[in-house]
């Protein structure tokens, strides 16, 4: 789901019992991290349309929609032997957003003198197939086209028109969170079309049967936890909830809340605090993902390792008021960092206009089903997964019923024995490296673990504040990449 | 496209100008011969029904249907390690006919404790989605969901089933033909669910760009012209398309051939010759695929190696009513081996109420498309392939537009490089060889020739007159497939 920043996107699983909140989950987010305080990048490519058809699996059905692509080929060594493609398997959000959060790629496209393609997802950014009408609930054929394999077969069918016209080399996939989930299976799937694929912070694994689903609470609470080694951190933030509860069970304490918040919309009845909790609870598992070692703009401006900045404010152990002061404090490393904000706008996530929002909370409700709960032994609110409830929320938001084992069946869950040319990599400061691939007997694929990564760091941008293990992890990445190109036989 | 008889079937792609027949192709069968003169086994199994959703790739349509597949477990050993599954990826008919068809997979299955399972293909036979209204041309959307992904999908979610019920060891796929080929996608696609696959007579390569539109036709041609050692069989079927031409172009003409082949229907029109001759390259690729070392019941009875058999009348070049004579007389060998037939009924694989038939030229006009020719080498007349002319026929009798590279994007075409545990069996005796994978560097996939072996012989049940070649190949086919059931790991 969008946040009301335009700038950045995330993925929200709420796991809520509030009413107005259908979606039983939690929050995911694709970082999208701008960098500042260091000169960023600009990167350049043209945009242009590719015309897929609605269904690629239905041939009675003619209808057909316009993909958006950017495409960058001025590396691309004319005169020598073929180029290889590199190719962002694009992910929930506006494509451009990709294009200018993974240098990565285009550092690696300069010195293997690769075209770049980034191509956007079906239903994102400007790929919506009934325009306005793409995510109307009393249409709901309309979104009927949105799955991991229509979204497949729209990047081979894109990949087969560029290589007929331009006859490049290999093809490497790469992807980041959900994307990297795509490039994994873009190359487990068409393995003829796409020569191999770096899958960033992939939690292909973040499925039932395959991970418990605390792992992601878990992680959250022992980065923040052993922010400051002593656990304070996060004892403080569990204590929180029910702070926050006693406050506004009384008019007094929903007053002292709401003045210690600068909130845009007070909090009145229950529902209001149930959604701000919810938006805490993807606070903390933002900070975590987007815990850089540099400062970054996401959601809102946040300074480098922003889990231990958060966490400087809770460096003891509080009650009562003054724990409601340093988690105010705490909260505005996040909201407020930069002293811009006016309010603190807890709602903006759950505004059902925002853009494209729908989009993965319906690819949540049919495969991408995720099972997500907290544990007593986290800092979050002790929360289980319901699949029963998860399912009639769906039903009741969307018509749709969600797949529990859909991706498993598809994508063989633990199971890969026979895939080849997969990087894995996985940052163990990012909370999704509990579903990723983190060993494996098959000689085939790589594992790459950082562990002073974050979400996908490895895909963005080199910065001089990188730590030692993303910068070694870039260059076993750009080696084992190197290494597909020079053996790829035309 | 069904013959009318019940007992065999065949996918019949016309290559042809008459105006009632529009789908242009050629004759490609799925052999289906009951041995006779030898003993047959009986096999026994339980028929079931497994619902499938219609559209796997839609969670918006909830539609589902019911999928017939037969099973037997009785070999089983139910005290002991798991025993695997060998699972025949039904193709294009009956799936009893497979079953009564693919004696090998059963011998093999009882040396191996194997529980046997028969998938019926989607639209064929009783897994008929919008049963009467299923292929009713007013309703296309109605056959929209016939595609060889959603078969795959079918295929995947019942192993699924059987294996959360019973846990089998390793799945080990089967087929012939078409369905050869699917068993083969469904290892590369699936091989997280298919541990290994036998694809007999699979060609994966009669497609645009892989393979010559007219290795079919020159593979049948060869095979009658080294029946008799001198070319003579081959020349004069290549000389008796003019003959019956000349002699339709007049009243008396067309006497003496309604007279010489006593047909159901005597020729009348142009169409009527058409179709004729349309039946008797149907006649000649069905008897060189047929082409079996014992007598078999196939779309009429035919004797052990009946090409032999038909090219005895043919020993020597003749012409006009000589010609005539003799060709009456060899066809006899395919309509009428036994004296039982009345009349030849060159008009009944036009039937367009024959049943399924539908299904599989809706299959060539979506993604089956494969490209048939013949050049003046042949012994058939000469044709080109005209894809334009194809999809207009597709278009109008079907609404449907076929996709001339769908097959090849999905599954890969020539490159075999990145798959495994395939066994590519093809007989040189088979017109479909041509198609097939009949070498590779890749020593992950096994590639067996049956020089003596017609279409997917080695499919069959063993039998006494079986030449060594075919012995060897299902021996080696025993040995690779134990195997994989011993390195399996749980």
């Amino acid at each position: 789901m969008f946040s009301s920043s335009k700038r950045a996107f995330s993925l929200c699983y709420f796991t809520t019992t509030t009413k107005t909140t259908t979606i039983s989950s939690i929050v995911i987010i694709f970082l999208t991290l701008i960098s500042y305080g260091y000169g960023q990048a600009t990167y350049h490519y043209e945009t242009k349309e590719f015309e897929v058809p609605l269904d690629h699996f239905n041939f009675v059905l003619n209808t057909s929609f316009k993909l958006r692509y950017l495409i960058n080929d001025s590396y691309v060594d004319k005169q020598n032997v073929k180029s290889p493609l590199f190719f962002y398997t694009g992910n929930e959000g506006d494509i451009e957003t990709f294009a200018k959060n993974t240098g990565f790629m285009w550092e690696l496209a300069q010195s293997y003198r690769a075209c770049v393609v980034f191509a956007e997802h079906r239903y994102y950014g400007k790929s919506l197939p009934f325009g306005n009408m793409t995510f109307n609930a009393t249409q709901p054929l309309n979104y009927g086209y949105l799955s991991v394999e229509q979204v497949l077969e729209d990047f081979a069918d894109l990949i087969q028109d560029l290589q007929e016209k331009n006859k490049y080399g290999p093809v490497i996939a790469f992807g980041g969170s959900y994307g990297g989930m795509l490039s994994a299976w873009f190359r487990m799937k068409y393995p003829h079309l796409v020569y191999g694929a770096l899958a960033a912070s992939a939690p292909v694994r973040q499925f039932d049967g395959l991970t418990s689903c605390d792992i992601f609470s878990r992680i959250i609470t022992s980065i923040f936890a052993n922010s400051f080694k002593d656990g304070t951190c996060s004892a403080n933030i569990r204590k929180s909830w029910d702070l926050f509860k006693q406050l506004s069970a009384s008019d007094e304490g929903k007053k002292k809340l709401n003045e210690a918040f600068v909130f845009c919309d007070a909090i009145k009845v229950e529902d209001d605090l149930n959604k701000f909790m919810d938006y805490l609870e993807d606070v903390y598992a933002n900070l975590a993902m987007a815990n850089y070692p540099y400062a970054n703009d996401f959601l809102s401006p946040l300074p480098p390792y922003p889990v231990r900045q958060f966490c400087s404010y809770l460096q003891t152990l509080e009650t009562g008021d003054k724990l409601l002061n340093a988690m105010k404090q705490a909260i505005n490393v996040y909201f407020n960092f930069t002293g811009a904000a006016k309010c603190l706008d807890y709602k903006s996530a759950f505004d059902p206009n925002s853009i494209g929002g729908d989009a993965w909370e319906i690819q949540t409700c049919n495969q991408m089903v995720m099972p997500m709960c907290s544990t007593p032994e986290t800092m979050f609110r002790v929360k289980e997964w319901n699949f029963k409830e998860y399912t009639e929320n769906c039903m009741k938001k969307f018509h749709v019923k969600p797949k529990l084992n859909d991706i498993t069946l598809r994508y063989g869950g633990k199971n890969v024995r026979d895939i080849s040319n997969i990087i894995f990599s996985n940052g163990l400061l990012d909370p999704w490296s509990g579903g990723g691939v983190l060993q494996t007997d098959n000689e085939a694929i790589h594992i790459i673990i950082i562990p002073e990564g974050a979400h996908h760091l490895d895909l963005r941008a080199s910065n001089p504040n990188d730590p030692r293990s993303v910068i070694q992890a870039r260059q076993r990445e750009k080696n084992i990449i190197g290494k597909w190109i020079e053996e790829y036989r035309w």
